[in-house]
């Protein structure tokens, strides 16, 4: 079986960074096969990090090693490890909460702290801010391509003490849904909430059925009106808000062919409540 | 023979729509070779995606399996099509009109409709947005690497009914040549004519020649001055304007090291005409 | 032993240009490994494309062919070369000062001339501003398939000869270190400086110092004040400016968290002056 590598960092692309981690890659192994996943999480952000490898993880096959490498605490003792998914794929991280989704969705099976007295790219001990290069890829190359074992990472570690960020809560009381803004469809402008397709089924609601919508940030409202939930954008007009079932099976909100987020300012986050109820017409 | 993927979108890389593509091509055949042309398509919009096909296309080996999603109908009663060209390459795209510079261009030889009973992702039944994962790059991993033939994408559709959007005209009297502005060169900001270089040498136009250009929008005038035409850049100054032959053999208009675009607000598309007439001096 | 191509443009990738040369280079041999190092080059900025590479090239294998086309004077007398390094690497590029970084900080072996009545892209004679597409991918991937020697691609040319741009000098004098801001670590704002790990060693800096740091531009003071010498970012409070040793073992100026090119309007080149003194607290 061919493995994979897949990366996701912060870094962008506007500079010698990524490349800098390909090479090392292909210096282990030339034939190693590398994918990106984005290299544009917002700096630093770890929740998005999380999120972006949920979105994508379930449609690589077995054996594939992610590395994600956003990573504000290089340099702390955050760990570094690398972990074995229950349906068999390689996760390489800092240790800061990029696995909550994972966790959450994917299960993991084991844990591992990488031992950078081995795994560490030779002659880059002066550097301590770049692991990355020094580290990350350096590790996921050599298991990817069979010269370390996961077993030979480093030491195992206690699954339980991985590092989560808290996930967003979702409920229904008396006939009203509410959940979060877990994130943007960044290009498009659509929001996508934590709230599952199914949980619109058990309360009843149809496709061609109108909701009345409420996002609020802090208590403050920002939006209440309301929206159809169509089967596809082909159930709204141009330029008509819809609610929708995104490709994760979640509920999502647009504007068809406009930005949702850009017409009303809404952000993303454990602050961004959404609530849906179903209105009789 | 390897077969090379290609895929276009307007998702951006921002997110991890563009790398669940790939991990959908790479599940179905991990020796897949895939490549970008572009994710940077302007959303929804149709024309772009057509002209940057045209624009690559030619450069590519045989059978090489382009994937192009552009889609604001996804949902609606549109076509998913394969359409093979008369120079043996393969486009998997919605029949919206994406195939218009390269059933002019290169010419489109047979077409069939996607079967989605036969050619969709196992366990994507639920999701109608994301047709990019579901369908094409689906369709297109299965394609180039020889699972399914091209006959068994699904039933032939006759090359006559695929969508086309209308391409500009252009037209020489009195002397005056006019044509539209089809494209930008975005990076550099260089308008891109639809006026072939042999359209000026039939018209007696040389190199070192001065021509009037005139720009207008709907009537309004622009732009109206005289311009050199050069062999390249480098028969002008640094700041200066200039006409050249661009990299697909068509009419330019540049700034030397500057933006033209940017310069005099000049948008593209059916409604920006641009002329020429050529000056004794 | 595999051979890579890594690309590098100040194209962008928002049109088919650089599809259009990956094409190319498929064509010519359909089992390249193709990689980028970056497209986002600014425009025409001679400067960042050599320092890019200098970044990068250290971490790709021996036999890499490295093609850079940042390329203001397409269609002048500006030569076309491929360089091999001391390091048994290749860059392909104009001849405009590209190879400055590379040849001061790895060496070149040899240089030669691309012969383009040989090594350019069949019918491409009529385009005089596409040399990326049309010579330097085409000439990168006869080399690095092994079609041609590097013999063949043109007479030697004298490596002495090739065109440099200044490097900035860095000076010690009465316990001040002064030297310049090279270029930014675009994505978080870090500013990199031409000034070696080893000159704070020798100038008995230690970790945990505090220097004084003065930057002006043009005589023009634009910062002055206290900043921690850190081992890491960890070394410093969220927001707070520290000093550190860089992925590649330089001086580099950061804020926690923050942009500090942003915060104080810093920008790169010859004119930036920066200066170091150590402050006995």
């Amino acid at each position: 079986m061919r493995k994979h590598i897949v990366l996701q960092t912060d870094f962008g692309l506007s500079d010698g960074a990524v490349s800098a981690m390909y090479g090392v890659a292909l210096s282990v192994d030339p034939w190693l096969q590398l994918f990106d996943l984005t290299h544009d999480i917002p700096p630093f952000h770890i929740w998005e990090a999380s999120y972006r490898l949920y979105q994508t993880i379930d449609y690589w096959p077995e054996d594939t090693v992610f590395v994600s490498v956003v990573d504000p605490g290089v340099g702390t003792d955050r760990l570094s490890v690398v972990v074995k998914t229950e349906k068999n794929q390689y996760v390489v991280t800092p240790d800061n909460g990029t696995l909550t989704h994972i966790k959450d969705s994917v299960g993991i099976m084991e844990a591992r702290v990488i031992d950078e007295k081995v795994n560490r790219l030779p002659n880059s001990g002066e550097s301590y801010t770049f692991h990355g290069r020094d580290v990350y890829i350096y590790t996921a190359a050599r298991l990817a391509s069979g010269i370390i074992t996961f077993e030979e990472v480093g030491p195992e570690h206690d699954v339980k003490d991985l590092v989560l960020l808290p996930l967003n809560e979702m409920a229904v009381k008396d006939g009203v849904i509410t959940g979060n803004i877990d994130i943007l469809d960044v290009r498009f402008g659509n929001l996508w909430t934590n709230i599952d397709r199914h949980v619109f089924k058990e309360a009843g609601i149809h496709y061609g059925d109108f909701l009345e919508v409420t996002i609020e940030n802090n208590q403050r409202h920002l939006y209440k009106n309301m929206i159809k939930f169509g089967r596809s954008f082909a159930d709204s007009r141009l330029g008509e808000p819809l609610l929708f079932v995104n490709s994760l099976d979640k509920i999502g909100v647009a504007i068809n062919q406009g930005s949702f987020a850009k017409a009303y300012h809404i952000e993303t986050g454990a602050n961004w409540k959404i609530s849906f109820r179903k209105v009789e017409m």
